[in-house]
């Protein structure tokens, strides 16, 4: 049976609403029944119109979908509640969700500030329900392999890494126009410490922790604004150290005029290294000291358990963005599914990011902008 | 409202059954709601089960589906139904559907031969529904970039064309093995006078005539059955001449070992050329004689209408392979909602292959497999 | 010792001289000591000026150039004649230079005309002496890389050969414009019986035939004259059969607009496939049916005996068409003086194109023309 | 006519020696003449010998050279000295050779240590004589046009710039084996004050400096060591800051296990971006914040006056490492020509590396090293 998904934001002209729309399509394994898409309840109702949504499911403000899906006869009502509204708006209906015995796919980051993280991850804890932070990157295929072949030592110790994410969608003032993308993005009273750190700086650092497998440890940022008038950071480079001592060098920016969402991440350890890149999504550069580089591919028979788990076609029909953002929602389904029947999930399931890496990231924010703030070289990351 | 949509085929262990539920899914355009997965009722049922339909909508065979379909209120019926069986067992489920007048969805090739092509034309104008075939790749927007590029003369006068589709799976005797896929496409009494040449050069030979807007009139075909044992061609190269006297090479291969499913099309024009891959699929090489070449790519401002109505997310976020199916779903639906609306259909919707493509595709396969038995060079193409 | 070289033509304007002297000091084992660069005595003179050489080694023919060189004492006469005229111009001067005991160096193709080409091996084996012929493409090391793991048999058995060379340079009538490379490249009188198959046709023909090692035995030609006004073909498409059944297609084409010099080469055996391109040319992809790709690497540890032999730098210090050139005149270099020091040549040095592959070459521009007047599909490949 | 050549360095086993030597010899413009290969005597006379040197020209020492060359007739003696020697020794011989008369071409980087270069500057003023520092990647003819499109202002004003320069091949401790390139390049004795970032991310540096035409101002810098018991850095990254305020991140790494020698740089102005790779030499992109990204390429009619000056075949024909190296000594024997014919140098072939640059990168040297060492983040660049 498909669960019943709420959706809280998400309206006419947002990006990412419609991205977990088509994820949770994908796989047949959701059915969007109710919807609080705008805090304008008129543009609420005309989004869920849109969408083919019962009229009485369609909600003006996300009090009032937790509220009266509460009210609900548990056969008919939301199961699992996805929260795709700027910074600001995460806390309080994810808190409210969650409170309310509802499951939580949460956009990321987090919450506006780490305090928030802190207090919603208890809230999730107390409240027996689960929640998936949508860091899409996770969700492919290759970086999945890319994680699995360094937890089985594949490439020996690690010693160095690299992630970089450039975007030059902001290298002019974005935000003077009529995009309401980067008007929120850049603006600290909705996006919260950091703009391009926090949009971006967040999934590269998630993605260099779960690649390797290693918390960051310490760090030294160097944020810029560049374009006159911004309010926040839109370009910036970190330099990290992991918890085994090898060091990393992260960059994100959205000041990088040409491209376009140019993720990348590499990996050396002792015996070889790896590279991603976003780019060209199914492929996992493998490299050796002394052999050949190998070019790994999804959906061949040679990758790895979560690689095959995570793919949906045979090699040579190339999988995307969506499909790598409807692995997170299929997983968190294959694992609410479990839950809801009494038996444990799956354990390839259970691999979405969630609170702990949403606590991280909100760390990461606040550490990478007192960093850049500071005089001195080295910052302790701490939590 | 989502298009009630029934599925003939796709059941345990099929291919493109599950690439269909995707495609149609993605956009929400579309409720699987009735489906007769298997020609053994007791496997049909179950995937029924599989996917959540109600049990009363899971039957044993097309007939049994559409026979009682019919029946059904007109506000509960499947509205549009997809067939995606092995090539023998498209034109009596799709005739069927027709005469009992449901929208279809088919597979491709469109028949078994020719002559079943011509018939199923005959019935489908009759009817009045409308009939969509799959022929996933001009479903890129990278592919209709290049379509209208050439239909604006960007390229001037077109004079050259390429395509070529290598893939290695059928390299070992598979057929031998439990592979369901290979088993049938190899047999001359489920895939018909072609093999490789039937599977995927008809996708090749589409592509070229969709891209390039122009028919081909003449060809000389060397065909091979390279695995010893095997009963159809698994390798085959094809010259052809374009209607404007333009020349052509197609070449289709099945045991290209190591390759995975790499169709790529390049056209020449006297002005400049273009070059498209599928492993690369959100990108267009456009090639100028005297000035640089232009990476274009899927989801920018700058791309024409038909990329941009085919794209889902902007530039950066890779889309693949069932997307690209996806747009052929969802064009149709509009096409369909738009006839259901006593509307016109938005031009761009219009723009998904159909009843004329699956003609000239099954007049491919038997031009190209008598070309190959004759020693006479070159063998006018007829339909 | 450097060899002493004497280049006839090669004199303003031209293209492949310079290559040639490149090709010819790269490593330092010839000196350019004397020269007939143009039937014009002053142009010949000016060029021998520019050059350094010494006024009395800068002849006005290649008559005087030969005659006079063989007069001069042994130790200071030239040793090696490099031969850079345009095709009509290669079997006289050719036959005149082995005819006196010079060691030749012949551009491609070998002559004129088959009969030509016959008759130049029975004055070179008559003569005693050594003939290079320089088909560029197979000396870059990746190239040899593919040839040697074709020979060890590490892709299995042979089925399939795809190569292609699309230029795009002769897009328009440059014949008209000032361009002398065009103006004797379209011209029956002086490039011979074919255009775009004898230019780079029969770099193509070489290619497929020395790294897979076999022989063409059959073929099927399409040749195109698509530049209105003319006289030789400018693009061309060829089926063919290899000496163990294995078909193969060769496409060559001038009139690819937007194209630089692509040539790309693709050979699949039982096991596994290997892919070349020049724009690539320090890598060789190796394919295979159940692991990764695999990127071959020149200057790696890894590569094969000839690899290593025709490398000069370690693993990412690009190597391109000048070292691909420079590695034959190297390694005739090392068999010149091996013939003079009368000791055998080192088993790699031997391995550079002369005669034997001279012949085939002509013998494919026969028969291609042949074939593509043909209204008979196969015509035998007869030497 | 050919400039002499004298060499200093470049024995056997020696990598960049024959570099110099291939690079020297490609375009016909040097003879080499004389040499002192080795500080062994014996090791210098059997080199020379298999060069083909005149026994008389070949010395045991560099003072001998210098010495011996000085005495010898005008008409006779060497012109130009190249010095190939490991960092310690490279200033000696420089001074030497200026202070005789001797034009200079030095491996970078160019001294030991700041102060040296310092002096060695002043020397070569007094001296009149031209020094060409080898900084080989600012050959490449796709850096010069990009440093001609920044300079044009075609991507308008600077805003961020990354320089990468990965390596793999100190991945383990090589100076404990038979490889003399590791040995002195790891000891501080020989090899100055850094290691990773004295040899490579010298020439990070530089590329950084010359495409964009900014100096650094400022920077921090985490310099490591990876391998145990290794005696310098063999790891590095830097954040920057240029004279217009943009920022740059540098990254040099030997430790990239299963790198070859990726160098590859990225600028970006306010309007558009660039990236170029080592691996992909010929090849320059463009980017653009509103349109298709360029794919620029050497050897084309639409590069550059500098790109079109650097380059030898036309585009297609794959130039490399040795041509880029080539190009520097060809600029250097077209200014000392020049010089020597009492002409002014045409002014694109001044553009080659010198003492200026030397300068810059021994700072940088002893700047990261500072910085690293610091716990402040910023440090002057102070020359």
């Amino acid at each position: 049976m498909k669960l019943r998904l709420g959706m809280i934001g998400g309206g006419p002209g947002a990006f990412i609403g419609a991205v977990h729309r088509h994820a949770a399509a994908l796989d047949g394994m959701y059915e969007l029944t109710a919807g609080a898409f705008s805090a304008d309840a008129e543009k609420s109702r005309a989004m869920g119109g849109l969408l083919g949504l019962a009229p009485e499911r369609v909600y003006g403000s996300y009090q009032e979908l937790i509220g009266q899906e509460r009210q609900r006869p548990e056969a008919e009502r939301v199961q699992v509640i996805s929260i795709v509204t700027p910074n600001h708006v995460h806390f309080d209906p994810a808190r409210l969700a969650l409170e309310n015995g509802f499951h939580v796919i949460l956009d990321k980051p987090m919450t506006f500030s780490l305090a928030e993280a802190r207090q919603l991850a208890d809230v999730a804890e107390a409240s027996g329900c689960l929640l998936c932070l949508t860091h899409t990157y996770t969700g492919y295929p290759m970086i999945k392999e890319a994680r699995q072949l360094v937890a089985a030592g594949t490439l020996g110790p690690i010693r160095k890494a690299y992630v970089e994410y450039p975007q030059g969608w902001l290298s002019g003032p974005e935000e003077s126009t009529a995009n309401k993308q980067a008007a929120w993005r850049t603006d600290p009273a909705r996006s919260g410490a950091a703009g391009a750190m926090g949009d971006i700086g967040t999934h590269a650092f998630n993605l260099l922790e779960y690649v390797t497998g290693l918390p960051v440890v310490r760090l030294c940022a160097d944020l810029n604004t560049v374009v006159p008038g911004r309010r926040l950071d839109d370009d910036g480079a970190v330099l990290l150290r992991l918890s085994n001592g090898a060091s990393a060098v992260l960059t994100a920016t959205q000041i990088a005029a040409g491209e376009e969402n140019n993720l990348r991440v590499r990996v050396y350890g002792e015996l070889g290294g790896l590279e991603w890149q976003q780019a060209d999504a199914n492929t996992l550069l493998v490299k050796w000291l002394d052999r050949p580089t190998e070019i790994r591919r999804a959906g061949t028979g040679y990758v790895g358990s979560l690689a095959q788990h995570n793919t949906r076609t045979p090699a040579g029909h190339p999988e995307g963005y969506l499909e790598a953002f409807a692995n997170l929602y299929r997983n968190f389904a294959l694992t609410v599914q479990a839950r809801l029947a009494g038996r444990p999930a799956p354990p390839e399931a259970l691999d979405f990011p969630g609170v702990a890496e949403g606590i991280r990231g909100m760390a990461f924010i606040e550490n990478v902008v007192a960093s850049s703030q500071s005089q001195q070289k080295w910052t302790e990351f701490t939590v």
